[in-house]
């Protein structure tokens, strides 16, 4: 049987979820994937931290975070040292990380890829701002990094594209990215004022206190950054994207599909053209035939036009601690069949 | 650089679109994926054959084929013999076969696995009713048998599930597996009666001369068998689907989806219900926010239940000779990631 051992680095609600699932597919692990899964280390600069060569208890770090909010009292620990010493073979690299500058998630995974440490993260930063300098170490060092949790949570989408479409040539991506406008767009649509909207998304637990990241396109932006430059070789950044957001809508604007006969979307896109790949985020009116028109809700969505294929739509949730496990639940089985002989 | 040697049993439309991405992506196989491919032997019973273990001329063959409507005159050749005792690495099963008895491609199958030998196949019948056994031959002997081509063509079904969503556990599958009976029941939603509605499928090309397979559900039935087998470790058979077609519908029962309300479509589905799993084929009227509901011509799409995603939903093409050599090219490159360590 395979043995795969791993720290998380971060335990918030990414790395609890993904705590719990491993939990619950313990023995479907070991069965059907004849995996065995150990955690060595968990450390979290507000929850805490554990360490314990023989094996994490899982459940019973679960309900200490459950009954007293942490694992253990706060310390310092020099998480990067403690990366390059531990003894693991994968790093969950889930920490709570600025978006803007992608750190300590860059240090952090660095750390792990440079001392021979596969990495599976869902931090978005990190692949926005360095996919290729980070892809780069990992080949350097025999290991890998994947991320695929980054765009549309554990919907297939980056191993969609990569690997159950290998040989594609993509020459464009469209996609609902980002649920929160989503949600909002269709409130809009039957008549709710875009503040009021917003309101309900807050409450409903959809947007952040501060929706700016959401409702100004920045969100969807860096996920159109990843697609692009994973699947169609480009190198952009952000800053690149042409983009506008939801801000300032009004509900004259936003008709009612069945009045109107089209849907109001935020699309963010990738297009070749010529030699180089355009990238734009913005308010988008699609007829109804279109797979997107019909993505409802805070579900995601994206579009990838191909040579082979023609157009292929996939259609799933686009966030949420669940989803958001299981795509590093299925990035570690990859990583598993990459070094299992069957 | 990797080499994997190619034989092709059958060179009919599948076969010669094969031949020919083999061909266009040449250069992007070398560059993108250090992989050089070389086809030693073509075999089909009615258009020849040409072995050349210094690697066939795709180019010549092709042109051959265009120009005569064969490769070389007929032979007899045995051709289990070849498979077992030729010089390749992979067997590209694309033969004329007997969809009820899956024969010749299941000994074709047997031949290629039991002599060490990688099979990437688009023919329904062997998954259908021997998967699990082909399946244990391949593990037996070290090698792999793939046929994501065999549902959905090339768009990523089989291995979307198997591979991109690894660990999820999926608890339903619905499906619109057959593009000739989405195309009629669309041309009758817009008034077209059934027999005009299937002339004109048949004019063009969607539809047999003999259309009995797409229109009484057959071949969902085997499609949807194939998944539920695959993909929900059932252990099925065509003959313990529900099934019924779409003969005999009327023009009145299929009202306009603005009209009505609602759209109707051929689903293919498979539900467990305690231990076992249940398959049918039927029509179904889906609400138009159903993301089947807007699956429109030769489109085919399957909405997959499962454990941590909820619904996840993949639309594309299902068939076309591009697209099922793109079926075969994927599952050849995912045979090479298995080979090779990076």
């Amino acid at each position: 049987m395979q043995e795969l051992k791993l720290a998380f680095i971060g335990f918030g609600t990414v790395g609890q979820g993904f705590a719990r699932l491993l939990q619950s597919k313990e023995s479907i692990l070991i069965e059907e994937h004849d995996l065995k899964i150990e955690v060595t280390t968990i450390i979290d600069k507000v929850m805490g931290m554990v360490v314990d060569p023989g094996g994490v208890d899982l459940a019973n770090v679960l309900a200490r975070v459950e009954r007293d909010g942490k694992i253990s009292n706060e310390m310092e620990v020099d998480s990067r040292q403690m990366i390059k010493d531990g003894n693991f073979d994968v790093l969950v690299e889930v920490s709570f990380t600025d978006i803007e500058t992608a750190e300590p998630a860059i240090s952090f995974i660095k750390a792990a890829l440079q001392s021979g440490k596969h990495v599976i993260s869902t931090n978005k930063g990190p692949p926005a701002l360095a996919m290729k300098e980070l892809e780069g170490l990992a080949k350097e060092n025999g290991v890998y990094y994947r991320y695929e949790g980054t765009v549309l949570s554990g919907t297939p989408c980056l191993n969609l594209s990569s690997e159950a479409m290998r040989g594609v040539s993509i020459h464009s991506i469209r996609g609902i990215l980002n649920g929160t406008c989503n949600y909002i767009l269709e409130e809009m649509e039957q008549g709710t004022g875009y503040e009021q909207a917003l309101n309900t998304a807050q409450e409903l637990g959809y947007a952040e206190a501060d929706p700016t990241a959401d409702v100004e396109g920045f969100d969807a932006a860096t996920k159109i950054v990843i697609l692009a430059n994973k699947l169609m070789n480009a190198n952009l950044r952000v800053s690149d994207v042409d983009r506008s957001g939801i801000v300032g809508l009004t509900t004259d604007e936003i008709k009612k599909p069945d009045e109107s006969g089209f849907k109001t979307k935020l699309i963010a896109s990738a297009h070749r053209k010529n030699e180089k790949v355009n990238l734009q985020v913005g308010v988008n009116k699609l007829t109804l035939a279109d797979p997107l028109a019909n993505v409802n809700g805070v579900l995601n969505a994206a579009t990838f036009s191909t040579d082979t294929l023609g157009d292929v739509t996939v259609i799933g949730p686009g966030a949420g601690s669940k989803a958001t496990a299981q795509s590093l639940f299925s990035d570690l089985l990859a990583i598993n069949d990459k070094l299992t002989t069957y």
